[in-house]
């Protein structure tokens, strides 16, 4: 037994890492903290700003009295309608996610979100453009303004696009994670 | 040497398959043929379709005489326009892409082309809301549609919708490569 061995020292197994916790937490049960995505304070910020555009849109072209008269402008209220209800509902999850500190980032809610998006934020859009479309012939073209409030008209245009403005990143944050997760899946 | 050993049966090498000749080639040189992304007859089809339903658009809307008066209208004819062109060349890229039996699916066109057809895309499409807007408004609303052949307003505002429709296979297939592909090379 003239030979050298390796000497073994029994050492503790080292503790789990302690240190970036929400890292080391398996995918989709804590929130990651890129601000923006849903489940984070900027996309409840984002929600809130949709609902509040829209709320604003809706105040503002029922406060002139010929709306209902315009095709266009009743379209716009009852997208406005749609959006600020959606907006309001997602807006309840998020805040119910960031008290209980849980993602809302799995496939399946990703998916109702994206899908959801993409129908509110095309009607939303649509008939912001179809609005826009008439305050531009009432206000520019024949000069019909005086009686009609075009101002009212436009504010309201403004706030619709807004409140499709900051829908578009809610939009394509919940599309990117759910195409990912989708082909992720597929492989 | 009274062990049994296995023996050795020399073949030859299987040639490599020749069957699938698309599928064997290298990917990216060749055509791959699932109809309507770029460089089939499908997506040679697509492109011929938006620029013939933005032509109609701009034919239809230009035998008016009253077009060049409505805001609405001067941005369709001009969305329109850019949308005919835009499609034009990609069709002569797809003719091309045909002829000489190569892809044009790599990183940098698909790229330039989803962002080309998004933003033609979202053009055309706000043109056509606005314009439908103020047909609804002279069509139904206030029913002055004696003088202006409001029949010739919808059915150019339904060939802008058209072209848009026919857009939109093209863009997503675009998309979807230029995601994927940023996607890969991420990883």
């Amino acid at each position: 037994m003239s030979f050298s061995r390796p000497t073994v020292h029994p050492v503790q197994a080292p503790p789990p890492q302690a240190q970036g916790d929400a890292n080391a937490a398996p995918f989709g049960v804590r929130m990651k903290k890129s601000q923006g995505t849903p489940g984070t304070l900027g996309g409840l910020g984002l929600r809130l700003a949709q609902a509040s555009f829209a709320a604003a849109s809706i105040a503002t072209m029922a406060s002139t009295h010929v709306f209902s008269s315009v095709s266009a402008f009743r379209y716009l209220v009852a997208a406005a309608i749609l959006q600020c209800l959606w907006s309001l509902v997602l807006a309840l999850v998020e805040i119910y996610a960031i008290l209980v500190k849980r993602s809302v980032m799995n496939l399946k809610a990703a998916g109702i979100s994206s899908v959801g998006d993409g129908i509110t934020g095309s009607l939303t859009f649509s008939a912001a453009c179809a609005s826009a479309g008439v305050t531009a012939l009432i206000g520019s073209d024949v000069e019909m303004c005086a009686g009609n409030s075009c101002a009212r008209f436009m504010a309201a245009v403004a706030m619709a696009f807004l409140s499709w403005f900051a829908l578009a990143p809610s939009f394509l944050f919940n599309f990117a994670f759910t195409a990912s997760r989708l082909a992720a899946l597929s492989r």
